[in-house]
């Protein structure tokens, strides 16, 4: 089986969990579009939700498909969210934000009663940190805020965009990613967040909600 | 004495810290655009620095009267930063953000060498919280992100613009202004800023450097 098909299989699974009268957060990436995708034929088949995305490319997807879109800020709470990750080890701690959303993606997981991550068995990881952890940061003194970075221990690179100029998150600040020599991550975090001008992190703490992993060989597990 | 006297009186004061060969931030508020005014003749006078300002205002002041200026983004660090302050207490920790420039005036502030708080005496007080504590957030999802204030017992209004849309600062986010009622402001901003989608508050922990205080019977005092 090839990585699209575990992504597709996972997402697939996660439409079970979704409920007529539900208020669905939609995530960013790859598997979260498969995910749009099923989602798109299944509300043409009679499913009544109305959703709201982290990320305009997920925005697009889903309104291009006919979902009944909402306003997040009419919202105090969604029902359920779903999104995938780039790194998940055994305790559901994750590392997202590749894709650049992962403050909208916090944001959204946080506000919903049920979370639930769709993933192809490749994001499971034994130990965090193989991807840089993306930092969300304010570019209003960009430089210095990354100088407090190296003084405490957290070298990266700033994240570029094709054209070699700084990316620009959708909440219009920059991305550090930092390469993680600590094994501690939640420290890291923790001293990551301190400094005055970070907006926020892409370590997403344990969730209790289900992890559905597409493996190689077929099998869909929901743990 | 009026207020205003009591201003220029700390403004003055702060100009002695300011030495040829700085670099200087400037911060937001009425006591501080007396310093910036004090510190345009100054440079006239053949003061040489360089200056960096937090706010437009700030910006516009300095620029118009012939400061020499210099993109922060370019900065490691400030030599010194001159501020006002919204309330302070006697362990010289501080409330600052009633005029919408808390997050970049605590970027400054962190990366100064040395920070100088310039306040007329009504601004000294027993205990933090007389005032609102401000509360930068992302607006995506600002609605849920208030509820999860709410939730932790942190009532407040969203600050409003003089055309009763949303007030945004700088950094292209809401204001929410906290009441608060707990005595334990250093807890109130731990347990603030962990909700995904606060970026800042406008609890200013205590700080190494100089409060210049301008009293209503004439004295300057430096602590």
């Amino acid at each position: 089986m090839d990585l699209n098909f575990c992504k597709k299989a996972a997402a697939e699974k996660a439409l079970s969990f979704i409920q007529d009268g539900m208020t669905v957060g939609l995530g960013t990436g790859s598997t979260t579009a498969f995910f749009i995708e099923k989602l798109i034929e299944k509300c043409r088949l009679g499913l009544k939700i109305q959703a709201i995305a982290t990320s305009e490319r997920s925005l697009d997807q889903a309104r291009a498909g006919g979902i009944p879109l909402t306003d997040i800020n009419t919202l105090q709470f969604l029902d359920i969210y779903v999104d995938g990750a780039d790194e998940i080890d055994s305790q559901k701690r994750m590392i997202k934000g590749g894709g650049g959303a992962l403050l909208r993606e916090k944001i959204a997981a946080h506000m919903s009663r049920k979370v639930i991550i769709i993933i192809d068995e490749s994001k499971l990881v034994q130990k965090l940190g193989q991807r840089p952890l993306p930092v969300e940061i304010i570019p209003f003194g960009s430089t210095a805020i990354i100088h407090q970075l190296h003084l405490l221990g957290y070298k990266g690179v700033l994240r570029l965009s094709p054209n070699n100029a700084p990316y620009i998150t959708d909440n219009h600040n920059f991305i550090y990613d930092v390469q993680l020599s600590d094994d501690n991550i939640e420290r890291a975090h923790a001293q990551i967040t301190q400094i005055p001008g970070v907006v926020e992190t892409g370590f997403f703490p344990s969730l209790t909600g289900p992890v559905i992993i597409g493996f190689y060989d077929g099998r869909v597990i929901v743990q």
